[in-house]
Protein backbone atom coordinates (compact mmCIF):
# COMPACT_ATOMS: atom_id res chain seq x y z
CA UNK A 1 0.00 0.00 0.00
CA UNK A 2 1.55 3.58 -0.90
CA UNK A 3 2.52 5.63 1.87
CA UNK A 4 -0.36 8.79 1.98
CA UNK A 5 2.48 10.37 4.24
CA UNK A 6 2.47 13.92 2.89
CA UNK A 7 3.57 17.84 3.94
CA UNK A 8 1.39 20.84 3.22
CA UNK A 9 3.51 24.14 3.50
CA UNK A 10 0.25 26.07 4.88
CA UNK A 11 0.59 29.98 5.10
CA UNK A 12 -1.30 30.97 8.42
CA UNK A 13 -0.96 34.66 6.86
CA UNK A 14 -0.38 37.91 9.15
CA UNK A 15 -2.00 36.69 12.52
CA UNK A 16 -5.80 37.54 11.92
CA UNK A 17 -7.88 33.96 12.16
CA UNK A 18 -10.27 35.60 9.90
CA UNK A 19 -7.19 36.04 7.03
CA UNK A 20 -6.72 31.97 7.18
CA UNK A 21 -7.96 31.10 3.37
CA UNK A 22 -10.68 28.66 3.47
CA UNK A 23 -7.71 25.99 2.03
CA UNK A 24 -5.59 26.64 5.34
CA UNK A 25 -8.76 25.96 7.69
CA UNK A 26 -9.18 22.63 6.03
CA UNK A 27 -5.62 22.10 6.12
CA UNK A 28 -5.94 22.29 9.88
CA UNK A 29 -8.95 20.30 10.02
CA UNK A 30 -7.62 17.57 8.23
CA UNK A 31 -4.04 17.53 9.42
CA UNK A 32 -2.91 14.62 11.44
CA UNK A 33 -0.16 16.77 13.25
CA UNK A 34 1.09 19.90 13.09
CA UNK A 35 4.87 21.57 12.60
CA UNK A 36 4.37 25.38 13.50
CA UNK A 37 6.79 28.46 14.69
CA UNK A 38 6.60 31.20 16.56
CA UNK A 39 4.87 33.71 13.66
CA UNK A 40 1.65 31.79 14.26
CA UNK A 41 -0.23 33.38 16.37
CA UNK A 42 -1.94 31.70 19.52
CA UNK A 43 -5.33 32.71 17.85
CA UNK A 44 -4.73 30.73 15.00
CA UNK A 45 -3.44 27.89 16.85
CA UNK A 46 -6.65 27.75 19.11
CA UNK A 47 -8.83 26.61 15.52
CA UNK A 48 -6.68 23.55 15.46
CA UNK A 49 -9.09 20.83 16.76
CA UNK A 50 -8.07 19.78 20.18
CA UNK A 51 -6.80 15.98 19.69
CA UNK A 52 -4.39 17.24 17.00
CA UNK A 53 -0.72 16.78 17.53
CA UNK A 54 1.26 20.22 17.25
CA UNK A 55 4.91 20.51 17.34
CA UNK A 56 6.90 23.47 18.20
CA UNK A 57 9.58 23.98 16.46
CA UNK A 58 10.30 27.90 17.14
CA UNK A 59 11.62 27.50 20.41
CA UNK A 60 13.38 25.20 22.37
CA UNK A 61 12.56 25.23 26.34
CA UNK A 62 15.97 27.46 26.48
CA UNK A 63 15.21 29.83 23.88
CA UNK A 64 16.89 27.83 21.60
CA UNK A 65 15.39 27.53 17.99
CA UNK A 66 15.48 24.30 16.29
CA UNK A 67 17.75 24.08 13.73
CA UNK A 68 16.57 23.91 10.14
CA UNK A 69 18.45 20.57 9.73
CA UNK A 70 16.12 19.10 12.39
CA UNK A 71 12.99 20.60 11.43
CA UNK A 72 13.71 19.37 7.48
CA UNK A 73 14.52 15.89 9.03
CA UNK A 74 11.02 15.81 11.92
CA UNK A 75 8.75 16.78 8.64
CA UNK A 76 10.51 13.67 6.49
CA UNK A 77 10.15 11.27 9.76
CA UNK A 78 6.15 12.28 9.98
CA UNK A 79 5.51 12.14 6.87
CA UNK A 80 7.39 8.67 6.26
CA UNK A 81 5.18 7.29 9.03
CA UNK A 82 2.19 8.07 6.62
CA UNK A 83 1.21 11.24 8.80
CA UNK A 84 -0.80 14.43 7.25
CA UNK A 85 1.76 16.72 8.23
CA UNK A 86 0.69 20.58 8.34
CA UNK A 87 3.98 22.94 8.23
CA UNK A 88 2.16 26.23 9.41
CA UNK A 89 4.43 29.25 8.89
CA UNK A 90 3.21 32.49 9.25
CA UNK A 91 2.10 34.87 5.93
CA UNK A 92 2.74 33.44 2.78
CA UNK A 93 5.10 29.56 2.88
CA UNK A 94 7.25 30.94 -0.34
CA UNK A 95 7.40 34.69 0.49
CA UNK A 96 10.43 34.57 3.03
CA UNK A 97 10.43 32.22 5.76
CA UNK A 98 11.88 28.94 4.77
CA UNK A 99 9.29 27.29 3.07
CA UNK A 100 11.53 26.46 -0.04
CA UNK A 101 14.25 24.93 1.54
CA UNK A 102 12.00 22.93 3.35
CA UNK A 103 9.93 21.98 0.27
CA UNK A 104 13.52 20.86 -1.62
CA UNK A 105 14.37 19.04 1.04
CA UNK A 106 11.28 17.02 0.75
CA UNK A 107 11.03 16.61 -2.59
CA UNK A 108 14.66 15.21 -2.51
CA UNK A 109 13.74 12.74 -0.14
CA UNK A 110 11.14 11.69 -1.94
CA UNK A 111 8.02 13.33 0.08
CA UNK A 112 5.52 14.64 -1.69
CA UNK A 113 4.66 18.36 -1.02
CA UNK A 114 1.65 20.76 -1.46
CA UNK A 115 1.57 24.88 -0.85
CA UNK A 116 -0.89 26.53 0.64
CA UNK A 117 -0.35 30.46 -0.03
CA UNK A 118 -1.22 32.71 2.63
CA UNK A 119 -2.07 36.39 2.68
CA UNK A 120 1.45 38.29 3.09
CA UNK A 121 1.73 40.72 6.19
CA UNK A 122 1.97 43.54 3.97
CA UNK A 123 -0.97 43.64 2.05
CA UNK A 124 -2.72 43.09 5.40
CA UNK A 125 -0.95 46.14 6.81
CA UNK A 126 -1.72 48.61 4.15
CA UNK A 127 -5.71 46.61 4.82
CA UNK A 128 -5.42 47.79 8.06
CA UNK A 129 -3.79 51.27 7.85
CA UNK A 130 -5.49 51.94 4.78
CA UNK A 131 -2.53 52.71 3.04
CA UNK A 132 -1.81 51.03 -0.46
CA UNK A 133 0.98 49.10 -1.26
CA UNK A 134 0.28 50.61 -4.77
CA UNK A 135 -1.71 53.77 -6.08
CA UNK A 136 -1.53 55.06 -10.05
CA UNK A 137 1.08 58.15 -10.53
CA UNK A 138 2.22 57.50 -7.48
CA UNK A 139 3.85 53.78 -6.91
CA UNK A 140 3.90 51.40 -9.63
CA UNK A 141 5.18 48.84 -7.98
CA UNK A 142 6.21 47.41 -4.52
CA UNK A 143 9.38 45.51 -3.22
CA UNK A 144 9.23 43.15 -0.43
CA UNK A 145 13.05 42.47 0.56
CA UNK A 146 14.30 40.51 3.66
CA UNK A 147 15.97 42.40 6.66
CA UNK A 148 17.56 39.09 7.51
CA UNK A 149 20.29 36.80 5.87
CA UNK A 150 22.16 33.68 6.21
CA UNK A 151 25.90 33.81 7.29
CA UNK A 152 27.27 32.61 4.46
CA UNK A 153 25.47 35.46 2.00
CA UNK A 154 25.63 38.82 3.26
CA UNK A 155 22.54 41.32 2.53
CA UNK A 156 24.33 43.05 -0.73
CA UNK A 157 21.55 45.76 -0.81
CA UNK A 158 21.90 49.03 0.31
CA UNK A 159 18.60 49.95 1.32
CA UNK A 160 19.14 53.33 0.33
CA UNK A 161 18.72 52.48 -3.77
CA UNK A 162 15.73 50.35 -3.22
CA UNK A 163 14.17 53.29 -3.12
CA UNK A 164 13.64 53.36 -6.87
CA UNK A 165 10.85 56.25 -8.66
CA UNK A 166 7.83 55.51 -7.89
CA UNK A 167 8.44 52.38 -6.07
CA UNK A 168 7.49 51.58 -2.23
CA UNK A 169 9.32 49.88 0.15
CA UNK A 170 6.97 48.64 2.75
CA UNK A 171 7.94 46.34 5.36
CA UNK A 172 10.59 44.03 6.14
CA UNK A 173 10.56 40.51 7.48
CA UNK A 174 11.79 38.93 10.33
CA UNK A 175 14.18 40.62 13.28
CA UNK A 176 18.18 39.85 12.57
CA UNK A 177 19.09 43.35 10.66
CA UNK A 178 15.89 44.86 11.31
CA UNK A 179 17.19 48.07 13.38
CA UNK A 180 20.30 48.40 10.95
CA UNK A 181 17.67 49.10 8.25
CA UNK A 182 15.52 50.96 10.19
CA UNK A 183 17.60 53.09 11.46
CA UNK A 184 19.05 54.29 8.10
CA UNK A 185 16.80 57.53 7.23
CA UNK A 186 16.88 55.90 3.66
CA UNK A 187 15.29 52.75 4.76
CA UNK A 188 11.69 53.37 4.77
CA UNK A 189 8.91 52.91 7.47
CA UNK A 190 10.28 49.34 8.67
CA UNK A 191 8.10 47.00 11.04
CA UNK A 192 8.76 43.79 11.89
CA UNK A 193 6.19 41.19 11.17
CA UNK A 194 5.70 37.95 9.29
CA UNK A 195 6.00 37.52 5.40
CA UNK B 1 -30.19 56.90 12.95
CA UNK B 2 -27.38 56.56 11.06
CA UNK B 3 -26.45 55.22 8.08
CA UNK B 4 -24.92 51.88 8.16
CA UNK B 5 -24.20 51.89 4.16
CA UNK B 6 -20.51 50.94 4.46
CA UNK B 7 -18.38 49.71 1.35
CA UNK B 8 -16.04 46.66 1.84
CA UNK B 9 -13.20 46.20 -0.33
CA UNK B 10 -12.59 42.63 -0.85
CA UNK B 11 -9.58 40.83 -2.66
CA UNK B 12 -10.84 38.13 -4.16
CA UNK B 13 -7.42 36.32 -4.19
CA UNK B 14 -6.37 34.51 -7.63
CA UNK B 15 -9.39 33.14 -8.94
CA UNK B 16 -9.61 29.41 -6.78
CA UNK B 17 -12.60 30.23 -4.26
CA UNK B 18 -10.50 27.69 -1.69
CA UNK B 19 -8.03 30.68 -1.50
CA UNK B 20 -10.44 33.37 -0.14
CA UNK B 21 -9.93 34.43 3.17
CA UNK B 22 -12.38 33.72 5.74
CA UNK B 23 -13.26 37.24 6.07
CA UNK B 24 -13.73 37.53 2.58
CA UNK B 25 -16.17 34.54 2.30
CA UNK B 26 -17.78 36.17 5.33
CA UNK B 27 -18.62 39.57 3.61
CA UNK B 28 -19.58 37.78 0.97
CA UNK B 29 -22.35 36.13 2.45
CA UNK B 30 -23.28 38.89 4.24
CA UNK B 31 -23.32 41.95 1.53
CA UNK B 32 -26.10 43.68 0.19
CA UNK B 33 -25.12 44.13 -2.86
CA UNK B 34 -21.46 42.91 -4.83
CA UNK B 35 -19.80 45.01 -7.49
CA UNK B 36 -17.27 42.94 -9.31
CA UNK B 37 -14.96 43.43 -11.75
CA UNK B 38 -13.58 40.74 -14.61
CA UNK B 39 -10.34 39.46 -12.91
CA UNK B 40 -13.20 37.73 -9.94
CA UNK B 41 -13.60 34.13 -10.92
CA UNK B 42 -16.54 32.45 -12.16
CA UNK B 43 -16.26 29.93 -8.96
CA UNK B 44 -16.04 32.90 -6.59
CA UNK B 45 -18.96 34.33 -8.04
CA UNK B 46 -21.22 31.18 -7.72
CA UNK B 47 -20.46 31.18 -3.79
CA UNK B 48 -22.10 34.22 -3.55
CA UNK B 49 -25.91 34.15 -2.28
CA UNK B 50 -28.32 33.63 -5.34
CA UNK B 51 -30.28 36.23 -3.46
CA UNK B 52 -27.57 38.50 -3.36
CA UNK B 53 -27.56 41.47 -6.51
CA UNK B 54 -24.43 42.25 -8.12
CA UNK B 55 -23.17 44.53 -10.53
CA UNK B 56 -20.34 43.63 -13.25
CA UNK B 57 -18.30 46.59 -13.58
CA UNK B 58 -15.61 44.74 -15.46
CA UNK B 59 -17.36 45.08 -18.91
CA UNK B 60 -20.35 46.53 -20.49
CA UNK B 61 -22.47 44.78 -22.89
CA UNK B 62 -19.93 45.38 -25.73
CA UNK B 63 -17.36 45.05 -24.10
CA UNK B 64 -16.57 48.71 -22.76
CA UNK B 65 -14.89 48.96 -18.93
CA UNK B 66 -17.29 50.77 -16.71
CA UNK B 67 -14.99 54.33 -16.44
CA UNK B 68 -13.72 54.48 -13.21
CA UNK B 69 -15.73 57.74 -12.09
CA UNK B 70 -18.57 55.83 -13.10
CA UNK B 71 -17.87 53.17 -10.56
CA UNK B 72 -16.52 55.41 -7.34
CA UNK B 73 -20.16 57.18 -7.64
CA UNK B 74 -21.95 53.84 -7.91
CA UNK B 75 -20.05 52.80 -4.52
CA UNK B 76 -20.70 56.21 -3.00
CA UNK B 77 -24.97 56.14 -4.00
CA UNK B 78 -24.94 52.42 -2.70
CA UNK B 79 -23.38 53.20 0.20
CA UNK B 80 -25.72 56.23 0.83
CA UNK B 81 -29.10 53.87 0.25
CA UNK B 82 -27.66 52.38 3.47
CA UNK B 83 -25.94 49.24 1.94
CA UNK B 84 -23.16 46.82 2.58
CA UNK B 85 -21.39 47.22 -0.28
CA UNK B 86 -18.99 44.44 -1.27
CA UNK B 87 -16.09 45.79 -4.12
CA UNK B 88 -14.85 42.81 -5.40
CA UNK B 89 -11.63 42.66 -6.29
CA UNK B 90 -9.20 40.28 -7.87
CA UNK B 91 -5.95 39.65 -5.63
CA UNK B 92 -5.43 41.87 -3.26
CA UNK B 93 -7.02 45.61 -3.02
CA UNK B 94 -4.39 47.55 -2.57
CA UNK B 95 -1.63 45.65 -4.40
CA UNK B 96 -2.57 46.98 -8.08
CA UNK B 97 -6.04 47.52 -9.13
CA UNK B 98 -7.69 50.42 -8.49
CA UNK B 99 -8.71 49.66 -4.46
CA UNK B 100 -6.84 52.60 -3.35
CA UNK B 101 -8.27 55.14 -5.19
CA UNK B 102 -12.03 53.92 -4.74
CA UNK B 103 -10.84 53.92 -0.74
CA UNK B 104 -9.51 57.44 -1.01
CA UNK B 105 -12.82 58.87 -3.18
CA UNK B 106 -15.28 56.99 -0.73
CA UNK B 107 -13.46 58.17 2.42
CA UNK B 108 -13.62 61.99 0.81
CA UNK B 109 -17.61 61.40 0.54
CA UNK B 110 -18.13 60.36 4.12
CA UNK B 111 -18.47 57.01 3.28
CA UNK B 112 -16.60 54.18 5.54
CA UNK B 113 -14.40 51.88 3.73
CA UNK B 114 -13.07 48.93 5.42
CA UNK B 115 -10.53 46.29 3.38
CA UNK B 116 -10.06 42.80 3.23
CA UNK B 117 -6.74 41.84 2.16
CA UNK B 118 -6.57 38.68 -0.27
CA UNK B 119 -4.21 36.32 -1.56
CA UNK B 120 -1.59 37.86 -4.27
CA UNK B 121 -1.56 35.77 -7.77
CA UNK B 122 2.56 36.14 -7.05
CA UNK B 123 2.01 33.66 -4.07
CA UNK B 124 -0.44 31.78 -5.64
CA UNK B 125 1.29 30.67 -8.59
CA UNK B 126 4.98 30.17 -6.70
CA UNK B 127 2.26 27.46 -4.41
CA UNK B 128 1.10 26.38 -7.46
CA UNK B 129 4.53 25.61 -9.28
CA UNK B 130 6.31 25.00 -6.28
CA UNK B 131 8.73 28.25 -7.77
CA UNK B 132 9.68 30.14 -4.42
CA UNK B 133 9.51 34.11 -4.48
CA UNK B 134 12.36 34.32 -2.10
CA UNK B 135 14.84 31.59 -1.16
CA UNK B 136 18.31 32.07 0.81
CA UNK B 137 21.35 32.89 -0.64
CA UNK B 138 19.76 33.25 -4.08
CA UNK B 139 16.43 35.84 -3.94
CA UNK B 140 16.66 38.40 -0.54
CA UNK B 141 13.46 40.12 -1.78
CA UNK B 142 10.65 40.17 -4.79
CA UNK B 143 9.25 42.75 -6.28
CA UNK B 144 5.87 43.48 -8.25
CA UNK B 145 5.66 45.96 -10.63
CA UNK B 146 2.42 46.95 -13.03
CA UNK B 147 2.93 46.52 -16.76
CA UNK B 148 -0.13 49.14 -17.19
CA UNK B 149 -0.05 52.80 -16.53
CA UNK B 150 -2.48 55.65 -16.58
CA UNK B 151 -2.36 57.98 -19.62
CA UNK B 152 -0.75 60.78 -17.84
CA UNK B 153 2.31 58.73 -15.94
CA UNK B 154 3.86 56.70 -18.24
CA UNK B 155 6.04 54.02 -16.92
CA UNK B 156 9.25 54.98 -16.02
CA UNK B 157 10.58 51.58 -15.66
CA UNK B 158 12.97 50.14 -17.95
CA UNK B 159 12.66 46.55 -16.81
CA UNK B 160 16.17 45.89 -16.94
CA UNK B 161 17.59 47.34 -14.09
CA UNK B 162 14.72 46.21 -12.32
CA UNK B 163 16.74 42.64 -11.95
CA UNK B 164 18.38 44.08 -8.86
CA UNK B 165 21.35 41.29 -7.51
CA UNK B 166 19.19 38.22 -5.94
CA UNK B 167 16.12 40.20 -6.39
CA UNK B 168 12.85 38.13 -7.88
CA UNK B 169 10.82 39.79 -10.97
CA UNK B 170 7.66 37.25 -10.74
CA UNK B 171 4.84 39.11 -12.36
CA UNK B 172 3.30 41.61 -14.19
CA UNK B 173 -0.77 42.95 -13.55
CA UNK B 174 -2.67 43.19 -16.18
CA UNK B 175 -2.70 43.64 -20.09
CA UNK B 176 -1.40 47.52 -21.21
CA UNK B 177 2.23 46.86 -21.65
CA UNK B 178 2.58 43.28 -20.95
CA UNK B 179 3.48 42.46 -24.62
CA UNK B 180 6.40 44.80 -24.14
CA UNK B 181 7.91 44.00 -21.09
CA UNK B 182 7.91 40.21 -22.07
CA UNK B 183 9.00 40.50 -25.50
CA UNK B 184 12.19 42.09 -23.78
CA UNK B 185 14.80 39.31 -23.01
CA UNK B 186 15.72 41.93 -19.76
CA UNK B 187 12.10 41.89 -18.54
CA UNK B 188 12.11 38.03 -16.95
CA UNK B 189 9.38 35.27 -17.03
CA UNK B 190 6.05 37.74 -17.10
CA UNK B 191 2.87 35.95 -16.52
CA UNK B 192 -0.77 37.89 -16.69
CA UNK B 193 -3.05 37.31 -13.33
CA UNK B 194 -4.37 39.43 -11.42
CA UNK B 195 -2.01 41.21 -8.67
Amino acid sequence: MPNRGKVYLVGAGPGDPELLTLKARRALDEADVIVYDRLVSKEIMDLIPPGTPRINVGKQPRSHHVPQGEINELLVRLARLGRRVVRLKGGDPYLFGRGSEEAAYLRRHGIVVAAVPGVTSASACAAALGVPLTHRGYANGVRFITGHCCAANELDDDPRPLHGPRQHLPGIDQAGRQRTLADDPGGGDLRRHPA
